[in-house]
């Protein structure tokens, strides 16, 4: 196959430096190595961090960088040891593309956790060149990190998923809290927050959602499906909720007090950790202590799950809730996302925006 | 029995304000119930909890106060149904006396995590009175709540393992990381940590001990037979270190950073607090989220799994290191311990004290 060894490019939309102001940017791909699927991407969500690393919040993204990391494409060539995949599989691409196949986590098929992981962008790939993401034309991705969308279910629908889906549920699989009739939190009704509800309500669980303030009760419980919301303001329901939850889902990105919600938690009830926060969280230890409480996060899941999280929503049916942009809306869309005003995640329409032409 | 329907008295040490300071005091001990279990005080340990009781560190202290919750006695009169004691039989009693039976975690046998469970001392029990430790010449106890210390097991030995030794044993057991081979760390080598030691190890892990100075090496070493010693200042040592442990015991009873020993961590690992801390705890979220590390806290243990750890100190050996001490020695011992002066714990020799004679 000719089209192997040729090298294309593409364009996406970079941010340049840490104003995070996105712009067109055309560079090369990769030749279709042997284990390589060439995706042509039709939809990408916008996911928070993709906000952090554009302008550079974590101290160590790179530029010219084509952000997006909730990938749903096209399969147009695949590499000759290529089994997983054909042309025209719809197929999707999470956080990571690349890590050591060695070692402890990726013998043990949980991978996101390889020290040697490469990011989906703002990374550099084993050839030396930086890693760009799903704001793009194509990508071409290792079979390993390439996961195939259930047939019937929506692709842009799916592009969330990819991370806010498969990071809420790796850590409710991994804990073992995926049996029904538990009693979970959500703290926070963004991305992330509001596919957790439509997941733990698939698995069957009492689901509260807690908020700082009432603005989102409406869509929370008639929208989302939610059995309850909290303000954690009021006093009063709040200590009517103390050890009431079996886990919460704490999506929240910035600073904020932890007892409260370690309070919600029941005996042996789980805090897990969504939010990347770089200042100090707190908490005093006999509330962990006396109720044998646990503190932990997660970081996305693994390939594995990602096929599990897949087919589970698509047995379930669920859908996440999206507001669809093209390319050109990117620097409004990041602006508003900044603000929380979006319900519930931006999914670029890749494909319709027609970068490669 | 005309016995059981005597009330009695017995002589304690008691602490009369927050001064903390012991000294001798005479009070009726209820009539032996048909549940009850009438002991003989022999031996009781001393545990930095009973400090900040006689203190009133946590606010909650009512005088005047007979601590002790390490308690080891021979049982001299049973009731009419106790079935599982008899007259000389050697016991222990720990730091819960009393739990509804009703709740959940007394019907999971976890009956110290009982939002109604009495302790041993500076509460009240069910006739309303105040219940007082063993730092006296006799208790009543319940037989749900007094355990037998296995044959051929050194009584003044078994005293720390009442509290420090369950304390340990439970949440290693709890978390699934009672399997050899695993690596661990203690960190802060007092009454707690010593025992963790020596519980660890006869688990056959792999033991590091990790202090703020150089000072316990040799005797961490040498006398307790840890693998390894890290000093916590050591940036060299503790960077080489990063990574490599399954879990740490952290025994720290007063505010220390939590960073360092989150990196000491592996994948997975779980940082279990034992220390009842007013103060906050912080830590950054990535640390946790990219490791899937956990933070957590364990409640001394249930009385299952005190006679379980029990059987496993006999079967291998185990013995607390210990100081041996008459009751009017206490003040001092208290003293002592406050600067963490005592290799590992205080036992008083009760008995040998002849309170009630």
């Amino acid at each position: 196959m000719d089209s192997l060894e040729v090298e294309r490019t593409t364009t996406g939309w970079a941010a340049r430096d840490p104003s995070g102001l996105l712009s067109p940017y055309t560079y090369t791909l990769r030749k279709t190595g042997p284990e390589d699927v060439f995706i042509k991407v039709i939809f990408c969500g916008i996911c928070h961090t993709d906000l952090h690393q554009v302008k550079n919040d974590l101290d160590m993204s790179n530029y010219p960088m084509v952000p997006g990391h909730e990938v749903i494409g096209e399969v147009t060539e695949v590499g000759s040891d290529v089994t997983n995949f054909k042309i025209g599989d719809c197929v999707g691409v999470g956080v990571i593309v690349g890590c050591c196949r060695n070692c402890r986590p990726c013998k043990s098929d949980i991978e996101q956790y390889c020290n040697k992981k490469i990011w989906s962008y703002n990374d550099v790939y084993t050839d030396g060149k930086p890693t760009q993401g799903g704001f793009a034309g194509a990508m071409v991705v290792d079979q390993k990190f390439v996961v195939k969308i259930p047939d019937g279910m929506a692709p842009e629908q799916a592009a969330p998923l990819l991370c806010a889906g498969v990071t809420v549920y790796s850590p409710l699989t991994h804990l073992g809290l995926k049996q029904s009739g538990l009693r979970g939190g959500i703290l926070g009704l963004g991305g992330v927050g509001h596919v957790g509800v439509k997941i733990a309500k698939a698995m069957g669980h009492h689901v509260t959602v807690i908020s700082s303030s009432d603005k989102k009760r409406e869509e929370a419980m008639d929208h989302l499906g939610a059995d309850d919301y909290l303000v954690s303001s009021d006093a009063t329901r709040m200590q009517e909720a103390a050890d009431s939850l079996d886990y919460i889902i704490d999506t929240v990105p910035a600073f904020h007090p932890l007892e409260p919600y370690i309070s919600l938690l029941k005996l042996d009830g789980k805090l897990i950790l969504m939010g990347v926060i770089n200042t100090p969280l707190q908490f005093v230890t006999p509330m962990v202590i006396l109720g044998r409480k646990t503190i932990t996060g997660s970081f996305v899941g693994s390939m594995k799950e990602m096929e599990e999280m897949l087919e589970f929503c698509k047995e379930k049916g669920l859908t996440s809730m999206i507001e669809l942009v093209k390319m050109d809306y990117i620097n409004t869309a990041l602006e508003r996302l900044e603000k929380n005003d979006v319900r519930y995640r931006f999914v670029i329409d890749v494909a319709g925006s027609k970068l490669d032409q």
